[in-house]
């Protein structure tokens, strides 16, 4: 047939090394996967779209490694073993050569480092920003994946990590804020999700901080009809969160990008939480109750005085 | 919590009715799926950007039902029966709510049509055009898909429906072409999955045809290693489409947009297949054979003159 057209060979030089075997070398229309015997599959997608998930110049690599990463969070928070992922690109005409041999070096990197591959995917043009969508597939054992609905009066809220780099990071990046370390960037760029920390029996409900910690408790407090009290001094950040100072506070609280994990633990399970999390060599750390009442998110200062945001979080519309 | 922020009103408003029983309302992370026991899954995906894949005033309902077409046709070609699917919404800010309800109202509509549920999405912002995609999973008996290898010598060459109407269709919305009755636009603008025509067993290869049926043969003798020879009187033109006269006859074989099947079938089961386009209600037609040989597409007219073309197909790069 002589030469494949571009979009053809574009695909066979980066995206069919990625690809696992259920993939059929990219080459099918479909995907075939034997789901594992007796196990729930978990199923979760997330688009991303050039200034608005992540910069334009942002390096290649990370791209590919963040909307992997962005997805495996939602994993983790389900409780859920990674399996593999279908994904779709769609790229301004010209986008050079380079740019998806970057991309695809930073999927394959990924792809080793949590053990799964690609089952298929669907490259495209746009005259527009470049836009990648990923579907991540997961699999836990029957009836046991985390919901944000399930956490019951009295329960411990916990988070993983540190919360708040990811938006002090975009700020970073946007030449807002100072980052001698350049941690803050890194977190941004570079989410670290907690697949591997075994929540599934310990965590009552539970969800990733995507969109803002105050935001996402109250989807969590909404789901299952409950207020939540914090201690914004627990709160856990960074080193480089704390030396960017008190007037940051609000954004590590309500900016989005940080994907850890929250979550509600019965006392009874709090050791079994902290077991697990230094069996996977995941930081964790107390913020709060869960309570009866009107679902409700207070955040009170180290005096007692119940904190007010200008913003719950971020919304697309 | 007082108002949910804007993004998720409009999920609540207009997706959540949607959601099947493991899409937990559209409130969690991700979707919790019991895959049906003893099948194996084909997962598949698609992308649609505005002015690319879709015209910008194509009807909200119609691109929906679109997206969601486009990858039913794909599970159609493996002879899998669609289970459910998860879907991206990119959407410009200040897009109309009425776009929203449009769009949902399509899939709704195609949801109760082909026995499918929405199982999770996302929905973001975007500063170019409308960009959606949308993932896709059936189920097949295991090692039953159809793949696009597999085909034999001297398996004849069959497609559903006919061909080329989608390519005239964004001809006539594009002020190229008339189409006094309508049926060029209506096809272009919504294909017909062949979803219950029951290939497995029957096909020894086969795929969807999207990029045109000349690229998308090509692909078939790639993966099968065998060379095609097709009648070009024996492909199945619409009326509209003879009507536009023989110097379409190029688009309609080169085009894209078709979404029908192309099969190979041993000349045992031609019969069998015959039997069940009758019983799905599909028509089949036979347009040529595979032989041994190098991979490659041969058109003939009605002299036997070998037909060539100015493009293969259709390439996004």
């Amino acid at each position: 047939m002589g030469d494949l057209p571009a979009e053809f060979s574009l695909i066979a030089r980066h995206f069919r090394p990625l690809a696992g075997p259920g993939a059929l070398g990219l080459r099918d229309d479909a995907a075939v996967l034997a789901p594992p015997a007796g196990r729930e599959l978990v199923l979760t997608v997330d688009a991303m779209v050039a200034g608005v998930h992540f910069l334009p110049d942002d390096p290649a690599d990370l791209v590919g490694r963040k909307l992997l990463r962005v997805n495996l969070s939602d994993l983790a928070a389900k409780g859920a073993v990674p399996l593999g992922y279908l994904m779709t690109v769609s790229a301004p005409r010209g986008t050079p050569e380079d740019w998806f041999a970057g991309f695809a070096a930073g999927l394959a990197a990924d792809q080793a480092r949590f053990g799964i591959s690609l089952l298929g995917g669907d490259t495209t043009s746009t005259p527009g920003p470049l836009s990648l969508s990923l579907t991540a597939i997961g699999h836990v054992a029957p009836g046991t994946a985390v919901h944000r609905f399930g956490a019951r009066p009295n329960d411990a809220l916990w988070v993983t990590g540190t919360i708040g780099d990811g938006a002090l990071g975009l700020a970073v990046l946007q030449g807002r804020l100072a980052d001698p370390s350049g941690w803050l960037a890194e977190r941004y760029r570079l989410p670290r999700p907690r697949v591997g920390l075994a929540i599934a029996g310990i965590a009552s409900a539970g969800m990733d901080v995507s969109d803002g910690l105050v935001q996402d408790l109250g989807h969590l407090c909404r789901a299952s009809e409950l207020m939540a009290e914090v201690a914004a001094d627990a709160v856990p950040l960074s080193a480089a969160a704390r030396a960017a100072g008190p007037d940051w506070l609000e954004t590590c609280l309500t900016g989005g990008d940080d994907y850890e994990l929250l979550l509600a633990v019965p006392p009874s399970l709090e050791a079994a939480l902290t077991a697990a999390a230094a069996a996977a060599e995941v930081p964790v750390t107390r913020i709060g109750t869960l309570q009866s009442g009107r679902p409700e998110v207070r955040v009170r200062d180290a005096g007692g005085a119940v904190l007010t945001f200008a913003k719950g979080g971020w919304s697309h519309f």
